[in-house]
């Protein structure tokens, strides 16, 4: 049976070349720029995809999850990064962890450091979070004070290890082009490198950064000792609007059953909602749009459609706007293809994948 | 151990005796009508929640999917009415279940009607899904035409039965009070009767209707024959701004550990994002907000604090505005509560609840 017609319920399609053509981009990348590649892997989930990293000489991941760092060492990775400010509620499940493999965490308060020099019993590697401008976790980097004391604090011979400063440029994903998404990332990188300067000790780590605009943007990575993107592997509308790819470079593609056709609004209803792409919106021209819509083959997916998009969601409906060539041909029963505007937010909604070869791609489970 | 010292991660916990309670008023609410009660189980998607509503007299049910009618199936439920347009790439499925128990579909175009025709073996029910003006879904009431050709198309003796006419009024949920949301119920059935009256055939059938605004705030509900609003069992922020209910009867609330706690921001950092909450935002004062904020005790939450909300959301991240007190007292560490803007969807991503009591409730796990 073909690969369409195999697909009777809302399924993810990955192109598995263009996923591997962007791992190995992006590992390429990194090697001749001479930093450390631990890519993130709450994008994918997957233990099969990670195989595809490791392909690229990749030994070291960021996950975001105690769960995800659990699910990728059962898979043999032996050297995680949980890039979320670190949940005094999972000790327990942390100092297993760290127990069998090198665990590094986000320590970005005293009172967690302290709580953890006190609690675990293995060696933990830690890093200090640094909110270089998104304003979403870490301490500011003029806050040179805190940063000494959550480096000194645990004292020599701890099993606490300082492992350096790590970023999220995250207002990459707000601007536009690479001369801005360069902007972004050099004052991240500048505000990292003089607060490190300003600390008085000789424990300065390295320097961690990571969202995929910025490493997709960049030739090289002046400045750092490490990059941590994720999404890049499979791209999706966000990026293609940031300009961090083109629209031939994203891996991901929703198959989703036609199940009305309106000529009349230009619309068709399609079984693809919320619990499928996940509600991730992005405004064009004034109105906000859930996904942009391809014609889907046996061997993958068109360009997007001109004017086509996904225009509303609800739980497992999707109404999508389309031209009028492709509305007047449409049955129900026929599939259309949705490019997720925030791939990551989809596959964490969609937990597997089905290659453009019929092959199934399973996930971590848990949330 | 306590309840809350239990909630190591991001836990959706779920107030039974309010949610009880709401089961209990609506279907009292239903048999003073005189009209069918036939809940929409996709709120909650729980065999174990399903049983509350069994002891309320509750006999029929709407679901949402082929595969949660097999999961409400195997829960011993035999009268389902699937409440999206029919999905013709799950026509095997579809007969299977149609082997087993009462089916009833909803078919909207007669092109699918005739593949039903054709390829099913099995006694199928069938409504026609009528747009009073929602615009998602469903044939518009002025079309009298096709309306007549799909309730006499299958012609006599055939496996498809015509069981009525079916409408959401989605409109419900973009006004506010109960004269708005009177006024989305009266129009709508009088669109429905008006398209039923229209047609010269005696297979009339019945009429459903079925959303939690009008289904909350009604009295009574005059000229239908059937209601099937299913997030009413829960209820949350955007039914709160509706004015379809009370903050006392909201039943779910995600507890969300702490990460980070900033002062001078007046914001914490927890671990409820996306893949927790769902990213369902509801604006006020111009502000989008992803849900409202309480205070948690081992007997439940408080009322939600003034002030303070989930103001961003990423995947696992969750920033929090909270009051200077809050903010105060706040650690690493500990649990705040969030009120979700849509159950539904936050009941569909975290696929299970914990009650006050501390039993676990599964849910289906599929999408």
């Amino acid at each position: 049976m073909s690969l369409l017609d195999n697909v009777k319920r809302p399924t993810l399609l990955l192109d598995e070349h263009r996923c591997r053509e962007n791992i190995r981009l992006l590992a390429e990348k990194a090697r001749q720029s001479g930093v450390i590649f631990r890519p993130h892997f709450k994008s994918h989930q997957s233990a099969a995809i990670g195989e595809w990293f490791r392909r690229e000489g990749v030994t070291a991941i960021t996950v975001s999850s105690v769960g995800m760092a659990q699910y990728f060492a059962e898979a043999g990775w032996n050297d995680i990064t949980i890039a979320f400010p670190v949940n005094l509620r999972e000790l327990e499940e942390i100092d297993r962890l760290a127990a069998k493999f090198s665990l590094n965490l986000l320590v970005n308060a005293l009172e967690t450091l302290l709580v953890l020099g006190d609690k675990l019993k293995n060696r933990v590697g830690y890093f200090i979070e640094i909110d270089t401008g998104y304003h979403r976790s870490g301490i500011l980097p003029c806050n040179v004070t805190l940063a000494e004391r959550l480096i000194l604090s645990p004292g020599p011979g701890t099993r606490l290890v300082f492992q350096g400063f790590l970023s999220h440029f995250g207002e990459s994903y707000q601007v536009f082009g690479p001369d801005e998404v360069g902007k972004v990332y050099s004052n991240g990188v500048s505000a990292l490198r003089q607060l490190r300067d300003a600390i008085p000790t000789t424990q300065h780590g390295i320097l961690s950064v990571g969202d995929t605009p910025t490493c997709s943007m960049l030739k090289e990575f002046q400045g750092v000792d490490e990059i941590r993107p994720g999404n890049f592997l499979f791209y999706d509308v966000m990026q293609l609007g940031i300009g961090a790819c083109t629209a031939g470079q994203i891996a991901l593609c929703l198959a989703a059953p036609v199940v009305e056709v309106h000529p009349a609004r230009r619309e068709a209803v399609v079984y693809a909602g919320a619990i499928h792409l996940a509600k991730e919106g992005i405004v064009r021209d004034g109105e906000m749009l859930y996904g942009l819509v391809t014609r889907l083959s046996e061997t993958g997916w068109s360009e997007p459609l001109q004017g086509c998009a996904v225009t509303g969601i609800s739980q497992e409906h999707g109404i999508v706007r389309l031209d009028q060539a492709t509305i007047r041909t449409l049955r129900p029963g026929d599939l259309i293809g949705i490019l997720p505007v925030h791939a990551c937010l989809t596959a964490a909604a969609m937990k597997g994948y089905v290659t453009l070869e019929g092959k199934s791609i399973s996930t971590f489970t848990g949330i």
